[in-house]
């Protein structure tokens, strides 16, 4: 591929329009989303407690944009004040919970129904986490840690959101929090952070800032499409299980055990000299 | 009645000073409604950790204002900024706790005493939610949805603090959430935030807006005395039915049910022609 | 000790530096706390999930600023903005979870350096309850129930925040609440609140500004070390025994039961005699 025509479809995906079509896949996925945490009772649900139903669903849609605000005293209701988006939300909601025959549900859940907006919510996702990462940095420009945790949340918020949302519903689970056991986009949306930042900040990325936010885009969609096609569900683990063996542990337990207790005064001499 | 009389007591119901009395009748009803809500153990609790009853209580009485703030990133202590009025709400909920014999808490409950009190928050909750609207239209002149969130925060807060409330106290009731089963309350305050907004953004009330308020403080205080006095709970339930079954799936669930799954094909086609 | 040189150390206690070594202290506490919560699968649970370790940590060392700063409407994250303070925090938790054979725990639970810890926390704890007073009578000039609560939560906000910090590693304890038992860091900052917007507001205390915040030092240092070496755990007990005997329902609920139920009108009738 010709590098300037690279270039010229990177600069098009940054100014991408969203609304309408974007936020009509982003609404969708969060409409299967929410159907699919209620289980096999979701459509009993639906029809005895609409406004639960509904509020916890606006909650799963406007989640990034609500806690980011939060964090940084911005009104948490501000994300609600566009009032042609909060109609589009709606419809889907109406769509793929009360269609007759569930005809709404049926065609979202299409595979390539599914796959096509996917795709398109990662490039949304993708927009949103560079939004959240220039918003703090213009509040503030040299609090690295509260860039990558705006532009993380503002990426998924609404895997942090999941307890509230399911408060909603009168569900109450709090052994599922997000920070436990982090989901595949929460790490994504961290590292896509990070790299912002670094392009932000400092020299160390010499690619335009276009085809940073390009690759970006393409990573997202790239594992989101082999997450669904091909149940490739986590890239990220093996780094990982190696960062926690150098860091957070895993070699220096290993030779505590190694060295055993009958070797402890050893072992002690030996670590006290690394730790000098 | 003469019409320009009842307008002239429209007018004065609008300008009603609600300090002091009006908190007062508010600060009984909200101290009664705690220590309902703890149950048997109640006088027990209050001598045991009257901090954290005093807490949960101020949290009843100022909780439209706090949620509200909350979600406007207005600070969420504001309410207690007033020395006079919290003043007035500490010596209530002393009144009703500890007063000898149980005094306090027995007038209070005294029918004639309530009733007069449930009068006075019901005119109060009205302002509440007119000054809820108003304010949110001031900060998003476009935004339906955040006005009457606000209107209905703003006049049963209470209902939506339950959980914190409870927290506070030590219990947890995840399955007490106010949007699973609205309360009447909710469900009126909801009603009055939409009325106020047709009557302030659009021309399709044409009454005098000293009438529209004073109706709805009629609506409000007749259907708490017949809650009261009656035992009537709730007149929303039939127009919740009817919306039900028309627009949230009655209607297309029961058809689907009537054809049954041997004729699918012919209910199928049937709902395809209708969704066009 | 010579009065001069009395009120020079106070001088200079009032204008200490904070960063980096109090800074230190209060983060190996915090570490050891969240540690010690943990309890026997503290080691395991760091190895397996340090976000949620790091981040139940950084709530616990920044709790005050955070609580403090959400209920004053002021952004949430801002006190993650000072990325030195940030570093120092993160190493110090570092040491304390993941160095080689434990040893950083084991020196942070040495008597001799959890005294001195303990003592400079406690200096800390004073700067920032004198902080959140006179920051909360600047917005709210008037409102002394908001200057009580900004100038505890700042002084002893992990307590308030335990229940999230648990939550967010998936333990839910929903009994732990504050409130239902103070602790008496909760009880001393109060009362330092309290002392210092009577220093600051009113004429009462006539000792110059820096006396009465050395005095305080000296009380939460004093507790603490009696705390620590003697086992004294409460000072504070006997005088909410005499205010509960007093004031919240002793006197009259055991006047009450001698009377008994056979003489009950006579009791009534002093009874409401004295409420006259």
């Amino acid at each position: 591929m010709d590098p300037e025509a690279f270039l010229d479809v990177a600069n098009q995906v940054v100014k991408l329009k969203m609304f309408p079509y974007f936020d009509i896949a982003h609404c969708v996925l969060c409409a299967l989303h929410v159907r699919e945490d209620l289980g096999a009772g979701a459509q009993q649900f639906s029809r005895k407690h609409p406004m639960a139903c509904w509020l916890s669903y606006m909650l799963v849609v406007f989640a990034g944009g609500m806690v980011a605000n939060g964090l940084l005293a911005e009104p948490i209701l501000a994300p609600l004040k566009n009032t042609p988006q909060l109609i589009v939300a709606t419809l889907v909601w109406y769509v793929i919970f009360y269609t007759p025959l569930d005809i709404g549900y049926k065609i979202g859940k299409f595979l390539p129904v599914k796959v096509v907006c996917s795709a398109m919510k990662e490039i949304y996702r993708c927009k949103k986490v560079y939004d959240g990462v220039t918003h703090a940095a213009k509040l503030y420009p040299n609090a690295y840690l509260i860039m990558i945790i705006i532009g993380t949340l503002k990426g998924n918020g609404a895997g942090f959101t999941r307890l509230i949302e399911r408060l909603i519903r009168g569900v109450w689970t709090p052994t599922a929090m997000e920070f436990m056991q982090p989901s595949f986009y929460t790490k994504s949306c961290l590292v896509a952070s990070i790299i912002f930042i670094l392009d932000k900040k400092t020299e160390l990325i010499s690619a335009p800032h276009a085809l940073v936010y390009f690759g970006i885009v393409i990573f997202f969609v790239y594992f989101k499409l082999s997450s669904i096609l091909l149940g490739i569900h986590d890239p990220f683990v093996p780094f990982e299980n190696l960062l926690c063996a150098l860091f957070f542990g895993g070699i220096w337990d290993s030779m505590a055990k190694i060295f055993g207790r009958g070797q402890i005064k050893e072992g002690e001499s030996k670590d006290a000299k690394k730790t000098n």
